[in-house]
């Protein structure tokens, strides 16, 4: 189960630690930038479309398991399955967001909260 | 990029070819069956929760850029990131689902499409 990046994110955000949390949080705009030999598999895909990115949160640790959410020590511990966490045993974000823009191998979108310079993993329709 | 199975699914479902295609499409309940070291990441996962299932579909082919939709060759073709196929660059599923009933390293939900042996890689509440 060997993922390969098929884009990587373009951002301003660079510091995860005080990036949002999700998107809808103020996120910017970001363009994701896809390796030309899979631009065939983004044939159908328009402006105005929303689509679900699915990233893999290179900066997250695998060995949590429990987390406070929000990193709020107020909030009490919960699984992270229960959560968001980007600390997870398999750290893959997923992140709904609309199709600005695209232009060969790059599309703008937004919002956007992965850090620039994040691998994209997977790109699906929104249903 | 290496995932690790967090669960494995447990379905009367064994072929992926007459399955279902989307869990609302008549897809059965199912089993996730998780590795006993991840089980604190569930904490405050309960029945009648909606979560995010991610799986690694090992059946797919991962060199297919471009498919007729729902395997209909009445459909044009389209790249797979405009669609839910199967076959794409990383075989990730994504299925919505929710929480029967959670019973130690077991946790019963519904609807699932993916079939009986399917690794399981995340698992996220629905925001």
């Amino acid at each position: 189960m060997q993922l390969r990046r098929i884009a990587r994110v373009e951002s301003s955000l660079t510091d995860a630690a005080t990036a949002p949390k999700q998107g809808p949080e103020g996120a910017p705009e970001a363009w994701l930038v896809f390796s030309p030999d899979v631009l065939p598999a983004l044939e159908g895909i328009a402006p105005g479309d929303r689509i679900l990115v699915l990233t893999w949160l290179d900066r997250a640790e695998r060995d949590v398991l429990r987390v406070h959410p929000r990193d709020d020590r107020a909030n009490p511990m919960r699984g992270v399955f229960a959560t968001r966490s980007a600390d997870r045993p398999n750290p893959l974000g997923l992140h709904e967001v609309e199709v600005l823009a695209i232009d060969g191998e790059r599309m703008h979108v937004r919002p956007l909260e992965a850090v620039d310079g994040t691998p994209v993993v997977d790109v699906k329709p929104v249903l």
